[in-house]
């Protein structure tokens, strides 16, 4: 068995920190070594320094362990990032430049032209950027999608490939956790919906045209489709749930779309990725599924839900998406786009 | 002051029954003067026979009335049918057989050649279909649109007048008081949503065609149009949410279609309809409005909202829509019906 | 018609601030003429300053109202303090002091020996403390209790006066608003109790104690009896429902209890206050009721709701108990103290 | 290791029946060999006669099993009921008289003399009593308590012993799947508490009187306490949490109870039970815990949660109180009742 790799979390106390601290537990491959986050934090142990949100206490090993300065100097192999937008920019080239390899969740770099954008069943082969990147030696940085684009892209990617995309509607009713805690007040969402949700539209518009574009010439080009945006939060606690629509290049019958997700050639499928689900994507029957409370979790979060595969008297077909928020689309993301990079080559015990 | 007309209510201790009592309690036209419902209740006073869900108490003059059953007999100048389905189709037919006008709130002869499917603010010239109906003497039939059809009806109504309407796409979300009661299961939709709602997406796909349509020669030529559309439940009480794209014959700016709202020549209202809610339509610039737990009961629940228009990158305009969905989808809509046709003379004391 | 008293709202943007705006809309006695809240919004118009988080618009002559600072000079004949505990306690002095009176929602001043904590209904000559004050000219405070407090006090007055309170057992489910806004995470409380609510369980175990007691020889007597309260948030916006168990000094049986309750002299039923309920208390007999969602807003959300009324096997009697937190439980609360002040004279125009 | 023993599953497709499906798949002592319920069921594979809840599949070996009727001759060493009160009187004596032993978790036999009303940790000599049932050869039925009941008499029972117990006052909130499914209307409880469980609190004033009760002579004596219940349905998908305050005949402070409940000498500690929980109880000493939807699950649903240790004005001592209702409170204490009479040698292959 191999050496497990030591692992800093930054942003260590935040609510996608947790979740990272949450979902390492026990991992065969990292270890987490490291804790960091704001000032205010630094010094205090991360029992003392986290308000806790899980159900499940702290995992034994973490509890006592004292949390440090976003600073690089990190005892660890590479970091994750869980770090608010407003400060990630600056931190992460920090360590970058420092050495470390980053993968990260924030917003700040996904759209560089030399940081992949990457969910391993969809760009694998996108981790080449990462020998564009002009940080300190080893130092890079990787990112993985926006919440609500993860599931999105992943229901396009199959159709995408069998039968080319030219525009896609979707309509998103999305949780809670997503807005981090302690977030949307109880007086705002419980029993009402709001149609709004700032800046989100605008990922879910732009960075599914990065993940399902094409590396050539060491240049991603983005997939020329165009996606509509419409977003929502709902009283949800996780799992981010999309109507979607889409017009092909070459129609298809729903039979036709149902088999293009089930024989999607998975590319990671061989690869023994710790985290990896399977199905990748598990398509249902009973009209009445997905629905975000009893199929979020399928895979352990990771295995992205389709249902309701129909045509559509507008564009070709609709479909109803649902992926986990917090997981697939937030830390559990983020530790396979880790475990890809550690199966390339990219990452390894320094 | 004009007499009041006589009203009887056709399923009276129903959920859509309850909201024509709760609604016409000193209606200034209609007096109650006949309840009826299943011979399980019949014979019974309303206190006892209806399971009452509203936070009043029952109106006093209709608590001790003793329900009857639902056959024409009924002292009263004309009907509302709150029936459910599976037996509105033979009962409503009875009463217009008998000579009784039913405004009816059942989806049974909505699609009828010769039923008005009537929105006053949308097609009140539809109601001259009356004439060719040949039930008994001065026995006829109209209905009102299925709950999730009239908000977005009455949002269309303004740009396809304007503008021309090409195409739409619909994304609902309901409320729980559109299933009736007990209707759904807490069980089902506590921190949840259900993509799916059985035959609600062929309403919302066919209704409006005919809504929007055009009187000509004695028939309602359809609108050509295409809509597509996905029905959601989301864990509201009160107001269906819809997000909505349009294509446009001519393409128009948001600027343009806030204009067409606030400028829709109203057709009702010089008309002095005591239901008629003002303004019709109200149009938010604040993104996170409407919400359905704030707004839905705008203009006494019978004005639409809109918001958050704007351009659309798939077809040329989207918004949201918020109607509430058991006063303006059901008996609201249906009492402001029977108002239209006082006005118009069909309805009158006999 | 007399001339409205003008009114200043100190801590006009907060939650019970809005509440005092919305109440006041129109009221026959008081004019708003004065509002006042932070430096941050001090200057700003109100619509511009507040978070506005009613589902009606501000009312109209309001909205452009420029909000000022919390100092005294606000052109009024007295002010209603909505102001947060962390700064009433030197503000509402300073407006004392300047000779204002003060009708005060907040905490600081209830305990005080010469300042009345006040139910109209249950404790109206307490107000005769006001002459102990020694504030400036015509300066004086007048406090309500706590939004737990005035349900549980309301509905164990009657039972008092006829048959002599010994102990009482009270255990609370409270609404989302009583913890102002944004406060409670929706992430806490969806599908969840939270089964603490910080000093509340302190308030209700002393608040009704000096409600209850006798003003004599100028000195409030607490009423003799002990109260053991457990307090906890449940997902509900508005009403704060309570199970109470209570021990007599005479046993009564339920049919006395209610007697109690229907016959109770409520001590302003004469004076015509604008914002007293009719009925003060309202029993239910059937036991379902009073829920929250639908009987916190009867009589205008003054009125508070008994039921389940029955023997105690541990103790003497158990109840249930319902009251509004946000209007009886605050600003409609002191709105109806203000109303009693004027007919007692103490508040009159400068 | 010891051949499993064979279950037979009476009212197999109810909400209890498809717990209990769940929670034995993977038992390494009992095998479902046999599936029962209503005629509407029987003759029909499992997945099409149960309206499967759960949010993860049936299990493969159970999803085509055929339903049976609920009568003797089920092929299966004994059975487990979920069988609704109104028929499990009848069918659970048909199978005890033709020599099944019953393991119920109905409310029909809990109160008879000679059937043990059981919880393992609390009373396990109680089932002594099966020797004095005069049903078929082998036949015998024993109980687990109601939902509510489990939770307070676990929590009471080392409190009991070690100080002695007077009286109980108890308020609960109690989960929606108490109530089975479809249960609770959504329109009754979104936003909503409903302060009234229709024949809930008898059941949590009698059943901890006989499961604390001693079997002296072949009798159960049961405690000389009183308890005073009032039950309450909140939103809350599992978990009942319960406000307790008790009389102690030995009054003490809050850290003899909480070393009381630590010290509690669980007597099925050592046997080896694989449903049982380790701690049987949990003491929280953060105030806002215990929570139903973060904490229920703890010990797999079999744990129970205790809080807020502290005096009592009125009383001795209050707590709160959590447990999970459908689990320890039904199928998963029904479970562990015939771990503990395999472990006394009750059950046994046949």
């Amino acid at each position: 068995m191999m050496e497990r790799l030591r692992v800093g979390i930054l942003g260590a106390t935040g609510a996608v920190g947790q979740q990272f601290v949450r979902l390492l537990a026990g991992h065969p491959w990292f270890e987490i070594t490291a804790l960091a986050a704001s000032e205010r934090s630094a010094g205090r142990s991360y029992t003392e320094a986290a308000n806790w949100i899980g159900s499940e206490p702290i995992p034994d090993e973490i509890a006592s362990m004292i949390v440090q300065v976003c600073d690089p100097g990190l005892e660890c192999d590479f970091v994750f990032s869980g770090l608010d937008a407003s400060v990630a920019g600056a931190l992460e080239g920090d360590f970058a430049r420092a050495g470390y390899p980053v993968i990260s969740n924030a917003r700040n770099f996904r759209m560089e032209p030399d940081v992949p954008l990457l969910i391993p069943e969809v760009n694998p082969g996108h981790t080449a950027l990462i020998d564009q990147q002009k940080w300190g030696t080893g130092g890079f940085i990787v990112t993985n999608p926006n919440c609500s684009t993860v599931g999105l892209v992943c229901a396009l990617k199959p159709l995408a490939d069998a039968f080319g995309l030219e525009s896609v509607h979707v309509s998103t009713m999305q949780a809670l956790s997503g807005a981090g805690y302690p977030g949307v007040s109880s007086l705002d969402i419980l029993g009402n919906v709001v149609p709004y949700i700032g800046g989100e539209e605008d990922k879910l518009e732009t960075e599914p045209l990065k993940l399902l574009g094409k590396l050539t010439g060491g240049v991603v080009q983005p997939l020329h489709t165009v996606i509509s945006a419409q977003c929502n939060r709902v009283a949800v606690l996780d799992g981010h749930l999309e109507t979607v629509s889409v017009r092909l290049t070459e129609p298809a019958t729903p039979e036709q779309a149902v088999a293009a997700f089930r024989d999607y050639p998975n590319p990671i499928a061989a690869f023994g990725l710790p985290t990896a689900p399977d199905p990748f994507i598990k398509v249902f029957e009973d009209p009445r599924f997905p629905q975000p409370r009893r199929q979020a979790g399928l895979g352990g979060g990771m295995t992205v839900s389709v249902g309701r595969v129909r045509p559509c008297p507008v564009q070709d077909l609709r479909m109803v998406v649902l992926s986990h928020n917090t997981i697939r689309g937030a830390a559990g993301g983020a530790i396979l786009n880790a475990e890809l990079l550690v199966h390339q080559g990219y990452l390894k015990a320094k």
